[in-house]
């Protein structure tokens, strides 16, 4: 049976207010869950909210001082709390304790000030799991498809050098390995974005396309994947929205090109993972929402999704 | 009273059966519109689909020869008429016979096989039209707001060097003294959009928002222009989708940044306009839809918003 660990996120932000509302909700044998916390913050919520845990999960405490509360603010001790749950998922991953693990949202911002400079909770995944040979890959896991992060957290002025033949190739190999296998979609379909605008229109508006992107799908596809395109990006959502393609997954060349067609078509279906690792990390596909922190109406859809795709995985 | 052109588009694809539909819907009087089109056909859309123009408009005859007509193709022959129909609306603006221009989609291919190379009908226009001092800009007008590209068709590389202090406040300047005079916004709003992934991170990824865009911001909100960001693009968007932001205008930094929104909201409300010439030109925002060629099932609501436009410019 599969067990995941579930981390609770910064405690300022909605985090421990949708890991609650999606666990009542799931309603989870409770064996299968365990929940890297603090008891003092969940009192905290059941106190001033009346929003309490219906089944008595297993819970890991960290530490945090309920003084330290500090709705819609990024402090270091909710960066120091966020970090430290999620270090002790991955050893609750070596220690072979759980299939999967869950991370509800937190502070880039307050993960620095704690003094851990990551550029997002995949890189501290990646740190801690990746065997050799091993690395971690952002995929989006949304109702109606995938989208695939070429590049992830780089400047646009960086994006270009990694559009080579042998990045792109090699990434969409090792996507598949993992994606067949976390993910459990058989024989993906994919379509590759362009980088340029109307896929460079013959070259005229960047070779990358013609020199690179056409070259890795032609030699992924004589590797037996199945994967068209370049397409340009704009029209590419556009018809994977409207039902006029069927591919399981889109795979777009840096992050503003996948993550704008997610957060206004799909953000609340989309699940945030980390694939490529020796287990499965999910995560909703939003932030903390400092501004609604402590309202009571953060909307748990997509913890709801992340948890399921753990379980499912 | 306003008197508008509108060039009947590349004829192998369905800019006439939009331009048809279109100006039947609206049944505007005769006086108000010039067809620069050709009578052979608009006589082949009738007698193949009894598509036909239900008034009597004043038409311009561009040659073509009806046997050329090869739906869902690109051909010499009709991109040769396309930027004739174009060149003879220059015409007309000049010699002060129209208010405004309406054009049906090109295909940029069609032109460049009749010896016509441009990278859309936007850069023609210029190169007709602009008096010294002025240029083109593209501005697409849609129902909840509208969205300037900054650079357009551009090589994904090149686009960092154009986002300079100086470019970015000259060229909102410049959109802003337009945007009132031709497309009557009081007072108008604008979000810029970031560059980089999550607005560069504080600098993290990317430079640019610290170097550039914020000082341009400054200087235009210093010169009294109403202007917030910048915005990471992913989630501005989403919020102006949303209703939580009412800016007027989103500025993107380039064409995919721009268009990946417009194309899965709004493509059938959205008009694709160029500002910053004497007079305004407005167009649908989409292509000439060869694939869908001669089956008389286009939609010609983006058209319609086109010519609404201009009549109310």
């Amino acid at each position: 049976m599969k067990k995941i660990a579930i981390t609770l996120g910064d405690p300022n932000g909605i985090s421990p207010e949708i890991t609650v509302k999606a666990l009542n909700f799931l309603d989870l044998p409770k064996e299968k869950v365990i929940l890297i916390a603090n008891s003092d913050i969940l009192k905290f919520y059941e106190e001033e909210y009346d929003l309490y845990l219906e089944k008595q999960y297993d819970i890991i405490e960290i530490p945090f001082d309920r003084k330290n509360i500090k709705l819609g603010e990024e402090t270091e001790e909710a960066g120091e709390f966020a970090f430290r749950a999620l270090v002790k998922a991955c050893e609750l991953v070596q220690n072979k304790q759980v299939d999967a693990i869950v991370t509800a949202p937190v502070s880039k911002n307050a993960l620095k000030m704690a003094g851990h400079n990551y550029s997002g909770q995949t890189e501290i995944l990646e740190q801690y799991l990746a065997n050799t040979n091993q690395h971690a890959e952002m995929l989006f896991v949304c109702e109606k498809f995938s989208v695939y992060l070429l590049t992830r957290h780089i400047a646009i002025s960086d994006v270009p050098q990694y559009i080579t033949k042998e990045n792109v190739s090699e990434k969409i190999k090792y996507l598949d390995k993992y994606l067949t296998k976390q993910i459990k979609i058989e024989e993906p379909k994919y379509a590759v974005c362009s980088l340029n605008p109307h896929g460079g229109e013959n070259g005229i508006f960047g070779r990358e396309e013609i020199n690179e992107i056409i070259p890795a799908i032609e030699n992924l596809r004589s590797s037996g994947i199945n994967v068209d395109g370049p397409f340009p990006s704009d029209t590419v959502f556009m018809n994977a929205y409207n039902g006029a393609y069927d591919y399981n997954c889109y795979i777009a060349m840096y992050h503003d090109q996948g993550l704008i067609p997610i957060k206004l078509m799909e953000k609340s279906t989309c699940v945030n993972t980390t694939i490529g690792l020796d287990i499965l990390r999910t995560s909703p596909a939003h932030g903390t929402a400092f501004d609604i922190a402590g309202q009571n109406i953060a909307i748990a859809d997509s913890m709801i999704s992340a948890i399921q795709l753990a379980l499912e995985s």
